[in-house]
């Protein structure tokens, strides 16, 4: 067994997580998370949260919209004409398969397999005789399938609407009625920790590929002339590795390293605050566990990038079986997601940009004479002004520049108007901001947690958790259940759980085995009370993580946890 | 403008919540939350974790399912046969109705209509002469429509899902694994707290009748031979307010006030767990803001019962506009679920009761005389042998009492078999859990949260909101921006933040204005920084609903407010 195995072994066995709907078989694509596994999962939600919204409270606010959307906003968001993966069925047993893993299964590695389009494809299956792997009948055309899940809302069949592939969306169709609500502030930042789903066509990969998985990403919201991030300084001397898009291109794989500082200034990152989080992603995949030279953020090359983005670094971190892998994306997405639904809800969401000192301009105004008008036009006068008033001036002047004109179906001679240039104070101007996307996956994340908390040690597993991530933070075990033991240590364990730790009472078994299996849940922290405990009041404390064992007063108890457990 | 209609304004206006999509006109029945409403929620969300599972850690767990779900859980659960409304379509413009609905806006109200046949319903509507509402047609036949939004899994469109009209059933599939990776305890309670999707044919009611919500319930599974609460007596004295299930059938509409205790020993509740969950969330209900006697729990008539439940209540909350709506409803769901997966999936998911003491009883044993059989069978002997063991032993004595039988083409006589009792020990029996379950949707929640808040004081909002609720805790305000107070302000804001608070930092126009902001967003506290504070360290504290203001030394600021805030 690999380390991957023996990590989806414990899993199961201890309540971790495993396929959805086993006792149906399973889904692929889909995952059943059990007591640990959902507080394992919270954790690294809730740290997500206080990382990336909760520290930048008033910059940054968590939204929420719903999974099933209307397809008009996939429709703006371009997910319905290109949110698709290649798809190839056999002739003969029908069996369906992504069409770029097929041939790469079946042909080795091509180069640029990204990009190439269907017909390229077919033209690969035959050159290398790409067969069905299931019944080795031949393959038919490749196609594009769509990766939304799609339905109805609705008892109307044209009410079509689809799952989000993304939280992001949600955040683009709110822009402006929150940046209303929030009193016109830029930048700002939309969060949302939310299920989305993609249909993917043969999802393996246990808990790194799923078909609906809860993703955590922010919309930041920024005047791209005024694109400085005001929390710079406090990451400025963080290090990033970087696989910069040159290195890419020149086929490199040893990232760089550079301070936030030198990535800006060196232009690697495109925007200031893309850096910023960046940097916050750097720590935060650290809390979770992963060492940080194994760690990088790799660009992408213009070909590979979504349709929307003028600059992409996919953060990923090296696992076990399956080497580097993505763990979150940082996206520009620049003006064009905003454009878009602009475009098709034909609603304005643009904002007022404000000169510091309003700029004088000279406009071209038409004066219409009205006497010469109501002259030749009688009671029609009116009329004429209107269709006059319903061109702008410089266009009425070229018109008449020539001669006599005919607007709306009136005769204008040149005398007939006026023109004069006036001087004008424009105090601002109308913008769509930019967007800088940081894009993570809560399940894969619940995985890599695990993955690098995995250790062994004398024949037993231990999982090393984080403190601020272990679901199980203190397990309280009383020696016997006898001489009154048993009710000391329910009391300490009700102290400690109204103290808000989740802390799990455990008096079966050999001490030995009831140590063995706190380590293998991951609590950092064993509690046992015994016959000393009786006689001075102190407790045995010991660590998860070196074994070690001391003893301290009860008294003091809650203020060492505390200070153990400084993030809970 | 009625409470609603000024609660919806304000959710607009400050960023709770607003329908979903509204620059695409919007989609009834989905809700977008913008900032405030999102961390409502969330509070709304945390303070049921902490009350249903936190509290009950090891007994309770939080598990988390995917929305998507292969249909055959739907199948074993009933939800593809029976969850459904009625509906029909206007014969002329083609729009489609709930058939009780208009019905009942045209008629009046009916009697038992939620019980009557779509038969029935016909007859009713050409009865009383029906008809479009919106264009004064003929209404065609009254059908069923299935309320399960449906989409599909992969490439085959044979892999049929529906996203989830409840959270239940992934506690049900899950119910086996779980119970054995935690050691096979009972009771255990499985809880979730995550998004459902109902495809409403025409929901209104804003907020409160949404095709996605999030769901909170705890399936609560134990042995009905061992059906007390462990728990029970930290509610015993706790008040409930109930209309029976006799009440209602009496068309009574005042409930009757009884203890915990009372309920239960006069067996107005069934289960103890049931009434267990049922004092929680009165706690809960009242913790949100509504006052007890605003609250009661309703029985349901077995006829209006869903199918599988054995008792259930709905707890109604009194709200201005709606009357008495439905916050949380507690059924006890007897086996029925975990009988209908066992039979659908094919799986064991009984769980094994052991007796106290093992249980001796009398079996009846056939032992066939082999000298005799081989004497007469010969090398068939082996054939006849196995032939009788296929046979129970009261069947083969009965056959054989009336002379020689043929068994398995031999003809056996009496004297072949010599039957004898046995005494054995059973040491316990199979069983399938009962569950009892409370459930509740967030977001109805967060709309009762903020009706019950909502106040009007000398023509101002204030929102009210329980202290453990309010989105932001604190605002905190220089009184102008000069003279170091901004800077001091800026120092009080952060060491407040670093305490784990959300809080507001605002600088800009009067105090007054800020004062009322911060009340209509529901801030418990404002802390206002000005001459004086330069002077003698001390702030001003201004309370959201007495608005009464005192000073206080900035050192004691920070144990004021954990005090305040008990429970964040």
């Amino acid at each position: 067994m690999d380390k991957y195995d023996k990590v989806i072994d414990l899993c199961k066995r201890r309540g971790f997580f495993w396929p959805a709907s086993e006792i149906y078989g399973g889904v692929a694509g889909f995952l059943d998370f059990g007591p640990l596994g959902t507080m394992l999962k919270r954790n690294v939600e809730r740290r997500w949260r206080e990382t990336f919204i909760h520290k930048n409270h008033g910059i940054v606010y968590e939204i929420e919209t719903p999974m099933i959307t209307p397809s008009k906003v996939f429709e703006a968001s371009g997910h319905v004409e290109n949110f698709t993966d290649v798809i190839v069925e056999c002739t003969s047993c029908h069996k369906k398969f992504r069409a770029d893993h097929i041939i790469i299964e079946q042909a080795g590695d091509i180069q640029g397999i990204e990009g190439k389009t269907v017909a390229q494809l077919d033209d690969i299956i035959s050159a290398k005789n790409v067969i069905c792997t299931e019944c080795g009948g031949k393959l038919g055309k490749v196609s594009n399938f769509n990766l939304l899940f799609r339905t109805n809302i609705g008892p109307y069949s044209e009410n079509i609407a689809y799952i989000r592939p993304e939280a992001a969306q949600g955040m683009f169709t709110n822009f402006k009625s929150i940046y209303t609500a929030m009193r016109e502030r830029l930048p700002i930042g939309l969060a949302q920790i939310g299920k989305v789903a993609r249909n993917e066509i043969s999802p393996r990969q246990g808990p790194l590929r799923l078909r609906e998985f809860t993703i955590m990403e922010v919309e930041f919201f920024f005047d791209p002339k005024s694109p400085g991030c005001s929390l710079l300084e406090q990451v400025h001397d963080k290090k990033l590795r970087l696989l910069t898009e040159d290195l890419v291109a020149a086929e490199k794989t040893d990232p760089v390293e550079v301070t936030v500082r030198e990535a800006l200034s060196e232009k690697l990152i495109k925007s200031d605050w893309l850096a910023y989080f960046m940097a916050l992603s750097t720590d935060f995949i650290s809390e979770l566990g992963a060492p940080h030279n194994s760690q990088m953020f790799v660009g992408k090359l213009a070909k590979e990038r979504a349709h929307y983005s003028a600059q992409t670094f996919d953060q990923l971190v090296k696992l076990d079986r399956w080497g580097w892998v993505e763990v979150s994306g940082h996206a520009y997405r620049t003006d064009y997601d905003l454009s878009r639904h602009q475009q098709y809800s034909g609603q304005d969401l643009g904002v007022f940009r404000k000169y510091g000192v309003p700029k004088k301009t000279r406009v071209l105004v038409a004066k219409p004479r009205v006497d010469l008008i109501s002259r030749e036009y009688k009671s029609e006068t009116g009329k004429v002004l209107a269709a006059l008033k319903g061109l702008d001036a410089a266009s009425l002047r070229s018109m008449l520049a020539a001669g006599s004109a005919v607007v709306g179906g009136h005769a204008i001679r040149p005398e007939f108007v006026e023109f004069v240039e006036k001087e004008e104070s424009i105090t601002g101007e109308r913008f769509i901001p930019h967007v800088a996307e940081p894009s993570f996956g809560a399940d894969r994340l619940t995985y890599l947690t695990l993955e690098c908390a995995y250790k062994e040690k004398d024949d037993r597993t231990v999982l090393s958790l984080p403190r601020s991530i272990a679901p199980v933070k203190i397990c309280v075990f009383p020696l016997v259940n006898k001489d009154g033991i048993n009710e000391k240590a329910q009391a300490i364990f009700d102290a400690i759980r109204a103290d808000g730790y989740i802390a799990d009472f455990d008096d079966g078994g050999s001490i030995g085995r009831r140590y063995a299996r706190s380590d293998e849940i991951g609590a950092p922290i064993a509690v046992t009370v015994d016959y000393q405990t009786m006689q001075d009041e102190t407790v045995t404390i010991r660590d998860r993580d070196t074994w070690e064992q001391s003893r301290i007063q009860i008294s003091a108890l809650q203020s060492y946890l505390n200070g153990y457990f400084s993030i809970r």
